[in-house]
C-alpha cells in the first residue's frame, strides 16, 4: 500500500515530499487554490490543471449554505458536481463561522449562526462538518476547529485550543464511523503562545491523524511572531506526517515557511488579489489599474511564460479592467497563479538540488528590495 | 487573385458562400460574436477560434472612447491589441451614436456628442470613422451612416437616408484615400419604405462597394415588416456580392434572413443571453435562475456536444449564477456561441447539401411549437 505521504529529499528543514490521495498525487510542497463556492473563480479546471495546480481548496461553510449538500450529494460529490478530477482539500467551517457568521452562539456542542446568505438559523458541529466533508467526497478533511481570535490572553487563548482540542476528537471518531474516501487532518492552535501550541500538537498526537495543520496563524499577527510560532511548534511535529499552514500567505511568507518545513499552503491572495488589478511580477507587484500602464504594450512582466503575459500587454490588461470585462479578471487570475505554481515548482526543485536555503536568500532579498519600479 | 466572396451553391434564395478577408477565410452563411471592446464578453480568442468563429465585430463607437486609437495603434492594430488573429468586422460608430450618446448634434459634416464615459465633447464624421476603422485594421470596414429611427415618416426616413448616401460617398473616397487591409461595406438604409430602400440601394451601387449591409432592421419593427424589407431589398442586390443584416438576431431570425438571402450577421443575443442565466436549447430558451433547475443533475441540453454541456449539470450552472461566479457567465457564453456557431455550420450544410427549405420549415415550426416543456 502506498504510504499517504513520503519525504523524498530534504534541505535543512525545508522537504520534497509526495501525498497520495483518493484523486491523485500532490508533489510538495504544493500551494492550493482557493475554490470556495465549488470554482476557482474566473477558472475552469482544465485551465488549473494546465497551470499545474494539483490540488484545490473548498469552503464546507460556503458549500453547506449554497448550493447545500443535498445537491452536491445528488451529482456524487464536489469532484463531480465541479467537474474537477483531482484532489480536494475542505476546510471545516471553522474559521468562516468565526470570522463571517454574525449572531454566532458557541458551546460544547458546537456553534449556532445566522446564514449570511438569508438569515436563516444553522449549526455547525464537528460531527456535522465531518458529515459536510464526507458527502463533498473531500481528499483531506479538516477538523472543525474554535479559532483563536487575535490577540487573545494566554487564558482565553487556552480555553479555545482546549476545546478545539475535544472537537478534535469527535471529529476523529465521527469521521471513522462510515465511509469516506478521504483523510483527516488535525489543527495545531493555541494562538501565539509556544506551551499552548505544545500542548495542542500533544493532544492531536494523541489521536494518531495522519496529517496536521497549523492554524490560528495569518490572522493579523506580525511577521515575526508567526514565523517564532512555526520555528517552535514545526521541529516537534512528526516528519513523517505532512504540515499545512493554512492561509499563508504571499510569496515570501511561503518561502519563509518551506525554510521552516512547511508542506501545504493556501490563500486567496493570488486569485483575489487578481479580481482587484493586483498583479504579481519578479519586481513587485504592480497595480493594472495605474495610469502608467495606459499605452504600455509590454506584457505584465517579460520573464514571465504564462499564457496572459505570452499574448496580451499591461495596456491591454489595463483597458479590460477599467471596461469591467470578465476577461481581464480571467487573465489577471491566470497570471497570478501561474506566479504561485512556478514558485511552487521552483521551490521542489531546488529542494531537491539542495540549494534551496542560497534560493531563499535571494529570493527573499529580491522581495524586499525597493529597487525594481513597481507601478 | 483570390475574390473577396465566392457563392458556392445556391438553394433557393439561400447562398452557400465564402468570404475571402485579409486575415482569413470566413464560410458563410457566418454569424459574428460582438467584441465590443475588443474582447468578446467572457471568452478567450483561443475559446472562440475552438468553438468555430471566423470573424467578431468590433465596436468603433466604443473603442475610440476606450481605450482609444492611440493605444491600439500603439500594439499594431484592434488583432494585435487583442490577440486575435483572424477577420474582424468593425462597425462605424453610427448605430451607437444615435442610440447611446446623449445631446448629439447632426449636421451635414457629422455629430458632434457626449461621451457616456466622461461627458468630453466627442466628433464624428465619415471621415473620422473610416479613419479609426483603417487604425484599427478591421478586414471589413462598415460606411458610418444616420441610422432612421423607427419609426419614421416617409419624409425623415428619406431625409436620414439621403444624408447616410451622400456620407456614404465620403466614406469611400476617404477609405480609398489611403492604406488599409480591409474592404468597405455600404449600409442600405429606408427604413420601412420601399421605394427608399431602392434608391438607397441604388446610391450604393454607384460606388461600386464589394459588400453591401442592411443597416436600419431589429430596431423594434414586427418581424413581418423586416421581412417584407428583405423580400423587396435583397432580390435586387449583387449577386456576386456579399449581404450582411446588421443586429440580427434570434435564431429563427437568422434561419428566416438566410432564405432570403443574407450571408452575415451579427447579434449581441448569444452573450449578452449568456451573462442573463438565458440558455439556448433545442427545447427553446430556459432560464437557469428558475428554482426548478437547483437540484437538475442533467446538462443545459442533453442533445448539445459543447463543453459546458459536457462537464456541468443545469443545477451546478445555476449555483454559479446565484453566487455571482465568473465561470457561470464563461459557461454560459460558451453554450450560447456553441448552440448559434452550430446552427451556421447547419444552415451551411443544408444550403451545400440542397436541402435547405425543408430544414428551415422544421427549425421554425420547432421554434414556434409550445410543446417543449420550458422553464
Amino acid at each position: 500500500m502506498t504510504a499517504l505521504f513520503d519525504v523524498l529529499a530534504t534541505d535543512g528543514a525545508a522537504r520534497r515530499g509526495r501525498l497520495t490521495l483518493a484523486h491523485g498525487v500532490v508533489e510538495t510542497p504544493a500551494f492550493m487554490p482557493v475554490g470556495t463556492y465549488g470554482t476557482v473563480k474566473a477558472m475552469t479546471p482544465e485551465e488549473l490543471e494546465a497551470l499545474g495546480a494539483e490540488i484545490v481548496l473548498g469552503n464546507t461553510f460556503h458549500l453547506m449554505l449554497r448550493p447545500g449538500t443535498k445537491v452536491i450529494a445528488a451529482h456524487g460529490d464536489l469532484h463531480r458536481f465541479m467537474h474537477w478530477r483531482r484532489p480536494i482539500l475542505t476546510d471545516s467551517g471553522g474559521f468562516q463561522v468565526f470570522s463571517l457568521a454574525k449572531l454566532r452562539r458557541i458551546d460544547e456542542a458546537g456553534v449556532r449562526f445566522r446564514s449570511p446568505i438569508d438569515g436563516a438559523e444553522v449549526r455547525l458541529t464537528p460531527e456535522i462538518s465531518m458529515d459536510v466533508q464526507r458527502t463533498l467526497g473531500s481528499d483531506i478533511a479538516m477538523a472543525f476547529d474554535d479559532c483563536t481570535a487575535y490577540p487573545s490572553t494566554h487564558a482565553a487563548a487556552r480555553e479555545s485550543m482546549e476545546r478545539s482540542m475535544r472537537w478534535a476528537l469527535r471529529c476523529r471518531d465521527h469521521y471513522a464511523n462510515g465511509a469516506a474516501p478521504g483523510v483527516l487532518f488535525g489543527i495545531v492552535q493555541g494562538g501565539m503562545y509556544g506551551d499552548l501550541r505544545r500542548a495542542s500538537l500533544e493532544a492531536l498526537l494523541a489521536l494518531e491523524l495522519p496529517g496536521l495543520a497549523v492554524g490560528g496563524l495569518a490572522v493579523g499577527e506580525p511577521e515575526a511572531e508567526r514565523l517564532r510560532v512555526l520555528e517552535e511548534l514545526v521541529p516537534a511535529m512528526p516528519a513523517a506526517r505532512p504540515r499545512y499552514l493554512m492561509g499563508v500567505g504571499r510569496p515570501e511568507d511561503i518561502v519563509q515557511a518551506v525554510l521552516r518545513g512547511i508542506d501545504l499552503f493556501d490563500c486567496v491572495m493570488p486569485t483575489r488579489h487578481a479580481r482587484n488589478g493586483h498583479l504579481f511580477t519578479s519586481g513587485g507587484v504592480i497595480n493594472i489599474r495605474n495610469a502608467v500602464h495606459q499605452e504600455d504594450t509590454s506584457p505584465v512582466d517579460p520573464s514571465c511564460a504564462c499564457y496572459t503575459c505570452r499574448n496580451w500587454s499591461r495596456a491591454y490588461l489595463r483597458h479590460l479592467d477599467r471596461c469591467n470585462e470578465i476577461l481581464g479578471s480571467r487573465l489577471a487570475t491566470i497570471h497570478n497563479l501561474h506566479f504561485y505554481l512556478d514558485l511552487m515548482a521552483r521551490i521542489r526543485a531546488h529542494i531537491a538540488a539542495g540549494d534551496f536555503a542560497a534560493f531563499a536568500r535571494g529570493y527573499l532579498a529580491d522581495r524586499a528590495a525597493p529597487a525594481a519600479p513597481v507601478a
